[in-house]
């Protein structure tokens, strides 16, 4: 008992270094990403200045390498006294989380740089998770979800959904990748939902430590300490006014690290209810990704330079141009409160205004005009309230449901 | 044994449709590559046209793909009958060997952008290699070598090395990420050593695989298959006048490749002896590395405008002006017709002048003024020698040494 604690101990500290390391790293590393032409203009400030795009380069590589120095310690007590004989399947598993999160800060920081296109963001997280589908089959191959209780009298009690699964946590590597991506583009949000869904789950990990379950739980903890600390690192670069941007890297990083513990931990679902600003995003955003309502080629906040708040961005459109199932989805999104619709006053008379489908316009349709520090501030402070609904999901009402 | 006939023309297949991909890709991203300035002038050429840089992420990423699609191949028949029980300890050296090349690709790729520090580009491989050393660890941690016949009065038959077995593992992944980036600077020079290092591995694997070692050669070729392929891939765009430079990127992706295999296939030694032209590049520059003779910022031949022709690079110094070894290491180089000296007539009488202390200005010191096609070629060709000096150091002359 007091040898895990050692490790767990261990892995704190080496996170505590990472943390000095990076705060201590990215200043410097600043005008090579200059000379690399790898900056941004942070558009939502009066002086627009220019600055180091893709800095999660930098936080996901000590993070990776945080994670080199701490592997040989939970297997130290196999490596001195070699006739107990090495876990060879355990150590597996931590080689193929860090080869999956090793694939996607490759393809982060190729799509910062290169600007790669959709379908290739698609497609590589799936294929990066393979290998951790691969040893998820080797390893357990539980296929079999419970049913909740209202609906055993259908289903049964439990139902082995086979393949189906594999395909379920390959969505899930690529839904996590993209999902912190898509919900982005204030100061501080990328870094600072990261800090809030890496927290949420150690805190789960640590409730769950009593539990059957814990050699998953502690081996989460040993991945999401050292990325809550590199994260906050992060974050002190990266809120209002942002000094770096993160860039897809980081994004990418982050969600395939959350993934991967969610896969080989067991607790997909209750990773899942971490995202749920994320996945009301997702889903808020759908109808527009899908052309269904007309999308512009940004949908992030506009800027207004006279006040130095955030306004909702908006598209226009004619009622007579939307199909039917475009009319009804405004219909529901302005019903609910989650869209506001108005009269295009110059230039036709049929010409309507909607603010566009994101969490972030909606925020700010509730809000009204906000200065981006504060934004982020409310949509961390949602994304800590959501976090508190998951706990309440997963464990007074979950008792409902399950046994 | 058709099974496994079946899996290496799988293999095969695969690396085929990678070759092809990569054919096709290279050409489009060409644009990509230009508007994130990851362009370099072609120097030795009299239109100095810019041209791609760091293309080698494209075949490694490729190379990647290829691996973690092959992946499951070799399990099949774990995975499809459960009951013979998971490799785990194999596919736990797949996975090992997969992280130390995407960490290299990845670092490999950073430098090319962000053109990092010479302590980083040393310290990373051997981070990188760090889970490859647990797994040789945890699976085999043989660390004792057979001592020369002609030594065994002095230090027995076999001697075991212990903790310097595993600080030499780490070394070569060092060694072999920086030669051949070292060894370089010629058009298609980078992925020709490459190539023709993949295929003399391959052969001698091919010759092992009738020995008690088969399955280690056979871990060995499901690598350099794909790795061959892919390097020849990007070599039709790297050959003089080059379209593409293949970058770091490619340099230490290769060099780790080669490392992981020779370490985890347990012939560290015989794979080194494939590196015969750039072990005798290093060992050449050493002087000037270490600053014992100057060492101008470009070692690379000089591009002659009027007849499109390569010559030696030199460096201008006076004789009173070198220590004691550095006019010792001059007059040995002199001597063995390594560099060649002249006066410096202009300026000064005691100035002098003399080729710098690379392979390549030696090959040309030989051959007089070159072609840089030719060039490249005499230098694949004197690969290709040594690899055949290697395999009678290995064969032959190994049989006089070793039982």
């Amino acid at each position: 008992m007091w040898i895990l604690a050692l490790i767990v101990m261990l892995n704190i500290l080496l996170s505590i270094v990472g943390f000095c390391v990076i705060l201590n790293v990215i200043p410097r590393f600043r005008d090579m990403f200059a000379k690399a032409g790898l900056v941004g203009r942070n558009l939502n400030t009066v002086e627009q200045l220019e600055i180091p795009e893709a800095t999660g380069v930098i936080s996901s590589c000590i993070f990776l390498i945080i994670m080199f120095i701490f592997i040989p310690v939970p297997f130290s007590k196999h490596l001195i006294n070699r006739e107990w004989g090495f876990p060879h399947e355990e150590f597996l598993q931590y080689v193929t989380a860090l080869l999956s999160i090793c694939c996607m800060v490759l393809l982060g920081f190729a799509d910062d740089v290169l600007n790669l296109k959709w379908r290739v963001k698609l497609l590589l997280p799936m294929i990066a998770s393979l290998p951790l589908l691969m040893v998820y089959f080797a390893s357990y191959n539980s296929t079999t979800i419970i049913i909740p209780k209202p609906l055993r009298s259908i289903l049964g009690t439990d139902l082995d959904l086979g393949i189906l699964y594999y395909v379920y946590m390959g969505m899930l590597a690529v839904f996590c990748t993209n999902a912190i991506n898509i919900y982005a583009g204030v100061n501080g949000l990328e870094a600072g939902q990261a800090v809030v869904i890496a927290a949420s789950l150690i805190l789960f990990n640590v409730i769950e430590l009593s539990g059957d379950c814990w050699s998953s739980h502690l081996f989460s903890l040993y991945f999401m300490i050292p990325f809550l600390f590199t994260s906050v690192a992060l974050l002190q670069f990266n809120m209002y006014p942002a000094c770096v941007f993160v860039g897809d890297t980081f994004c990418y990083f982050s969600g395939m690290t959350i993934a991967v513990v969610a896969i080989l931990g067991h607790f997909s679902k209750t990773a899942l209810l971490f995202f749920i600003p994320q996945i009301a995003n997702f889903i808020f955003s759908l109808p527009q990704l899908f052309h269904i309502l007309p999308c512009p080629r940004h949908r992030l906040p506009r800027f207004d330079q006279e006040t130095g708040l955030l306004k909702p961005s908006g598209f226009s459109f004619k009622t007579e141009s939307l199909n039917f199932i475009g009319r009804l989805v405004l219909k529901v999104f302005q019903t609910l409160g989650l869209i506001r619709i108005e009269h295009h006053a110059k230039e036709d008379e049929n010409m309507l205004q909607s603010t566009n489908c994101t969490l972030i316009n909606c925020v700010l349709n509730l809000v009204g005009p906000t200065h981006e520090r504060a934004l982020a501030i409310y949509l961390l402070v949602l994304q800590v309230f959501c976090s508190g609904l998951a706990f309440l999901i997963r464990y007074p009402l979950a008792s409902l449901f399950y046994d």
